[in-house]
């Protein structure tokens, strides 16, 4: 009888032993406060929201916070992996690297008021530190089989996005080594070293182009040319690596399932 | 006899009833009202234009508002579908999801005369709902079909389009973080706070990079170099994903043409 | 004996004639010649340039003028299809689409010096037709062999290639409409009008991101930030339709060749 | 015994040779000293660092090249295939391209100091040379590997790619030519001739979008945004034609592993 509710708690409390479609509804609250924990640090940081919205905020933070504590309390107490039970168990769990996740999220929560009365207001960085708790997301049912199927895509085409990183990463110290060489001269505030260069070429090779540095001499412009039609092929070459190797995944998987 | 011409008018306009290729003359005519509705509504809020045009502009409205109200009441009067016919049925019509679309694009056809007519040209915005018509296109059978499969090659990689989405949203959060935590000293406008560094998080992240925020310090250009690269993959795995899925819809829809 | 001769010459010139591996070397005079007009032409266009080059730039067009009138002439009278054989046939080559090309691209060389003499500087740009020369290029045989394999990729998937157009079309003008309707008192030059707005739309769903224009009120940067997550489906999707269509015409070569 | 001695020193400086996973101590040792020297290279342009770090970048300036310099001696006077044996075999090896990748490595560090004591501080550009032994990474087992695969899979849709990069020269050279006919007299800076406007054209084709010039007209904004829809399309074909590409050649070594 205890056994069977314990087993009922175990369901609700763990993702990925929810056996129904869809997920709990305790996994639906820590979700919903994750967000909204990810939400108010974020928003927290805006000077010109503090002021209006201090006492949401600081409501906010006081239940997720009590959410994110009870939460891990009854995972580490009801345990569905037979190897957490027990005091030996339960030791073993604190020190998982999940846990640490979890406690990254706590401990900004249990700290700020401290930090708050010794006036140590540079320390507020810290509260973001909560932001890691959006990495429990991953633990949740489809989301976990999902990552599991994106990482199988990359690792059979492991070789070739190495490949494409090693190609990525020439290109880039090139085509700095190339701009700082004819550019120098001209801009030697965006171009006099190869590491101001670096900031040229990663923007441009990305195809983010900001624009706030870019070639001005006739011939940095047609280097810069090449460079840009450069990116193309840097952003092509793994999106075609990644296209093939979902769809070896998908044929695998369809195969398999008519056997 | 008077079935069949009720027949025949039910084909012509209704897209999806068309049995010859291409599309009814009752729907070109639609479809050119459509663009040129919208093409007119986009002009009319360029001030410098109205001044000359504005005769061209009212009467294109007319017209396009009457071939609207016109196409409205015969598919209305005229349904393809048996539940729509009848009393019940034509009251049933007026409450489907389409309508809505068809009513806010007649809307402000009917009520502008009078805002004009109050002064009341702060609702001017309202003219646009008219833009809503121009999801009438979805209707038409070629798109209508194109929309199936593409539709279809979405759903069969909900769970890996739905990774990648989570991914993209954890990373541009955690870009505005590193950044913020790095660059709000230097550009307080830009980086003071997660939301502020949102939106050079985002415009990185897309490849967009307007280049109207970037970082300045070291650090936040070394960090900046690794987010832009990460905009790649972020680029990258959708175009991956989406290939992979067209390409499993392709090669099922062979298969069963084959049996 | 005159026809081998004859029939050797058609073999030269006409590129799709040719039936050993790469080009003849008539066919590589003329396209060395074109790649030369197209680079004369555009550094024609520059003034610094011209003061030094002027006679170079003048014997190059001399010369390739010669060459495209020669190619034209030897093509026409040495028709490689029978159908443009005996004074009908050669009447009927002249009004042929492809004529036009050629025809356009001799036209700058033989009116040139007259409007120089007429003292029209005017109609320099006339000269920049030349580069539809460059169209000829799609003559080669395998050129030609790999536009018509694109072609048959792009019309396999001509359906779904229309509907992510159409997607693409409504996103820029309602992401042009919405950032009209909130950043228009904020920013009239730029969001004043929906067309000024398009500006903005366009740049950002197709990631270029030129920055000129961004939007600067907190409501609008969040519309521009799901904007520009917007833009990254509107590229990977063209992406993975093509991939999808690249992968089908392949397979479908392949077993071609075994039956 | 001294050949197996011999047998052995060569598997460890060869990494094709090497038969266990992973890569062979020296090689270790070699790839680290080739990122310790890029590294440094790309440091030392920039003069802010080389005030306070100087004695580091020489120290390791002289350890690397040293490395180097013996990576060089080992790999001529112990080859592992025997064409380089034996005297006449030496002499071969030194004129083989790879050879030319590895002096040009070592120059930089043999000359410099001679530079520097004749004060020719201009040539000082001479030490980037040193970059280029980053190329030794194309010989790792793994990656030499891969290398191969993705060159197969260009080889394969050579036609594709050369049609795509045909589309591209043409769309870049005809986007500049009309460009520089509508914007010419509005901004004669960055659209007076056709060389300049190919800046904005290929920034825009590319997706990089700098936007330090961008057309101001509505008609070279018209233009301009089918430009940038045309650049989607510059993106999207090689992704698509490289997904195909890696799609096949995955499916080849699949079904030569099953025979």
């Amino acid at each position: 009888m205890s056994s069977s509710w314990r087993d009922n708690l175990i369901r609700h409390i763990h993702p990925g032993e929810w056996v129904r479609p869809g997920l709990s509804p305790f996994s639906i609250v820590v979700i919903g406060s994750i967000l909204l924990a990810v939400t108010v640090q974020v928003l927290e940081t805006e000077s010109s929201l503090t002021d209006e919205w201090r006492s949401v905020f600081s409501s906010v933070d006081l239940i997720v916070g009590f959410i994110f504590i009870i939460d891990f309390i009854v995972r580490w107490q009801f345990p569905a992996e037979p190897q957490y039970t027990g005091i030996a168990g339960k030791l073993k769990y604190l020190v998982k690297p999940g846990t640490l996740v979890d406690l990254l999220a706590i401990l900004p929560f249990i700290i700020h008021p401290y930090l708050e009365l010794l006036g140590a207001n540079d320390l507020a960085f810290l509260r973001t530190l909560q932001l890691v708790k959006i990495m429990r997301i991953a633990d949740l049912g489809p989301v976990s089989r999902g990552m599991d199927r994106v990482g199988r895509a990359l690792a059979t085409k492991k070789v070739e996005l190495s490949v494409t990183f090693t190609l990525a990463f020439v290109s880039i110290v090139a085509a700095a080594t190339l701009l700082y060489l004819v550019e120098a001269t001209a801009q030697p505030d965006a171009f006099g070293s190869i590491p101001r260069a670096l900031w040229w070429s990663l923007a441009t090779l990305t195809t983010v182009g900001y624009g706030d540095v870019a070639p001005i001499t006739p011939v940095g412009q047609i280097l810069g040319g090449f460079v840009a039609i450069l990116g193309v092929g840097i952003i092509a070459m793994p999106a075609g690596i990644l296209a093939s190797s979902f769809s070896t995944i998908t044929i695998e998987e369809d195969s398999r399932e008519k056997k």
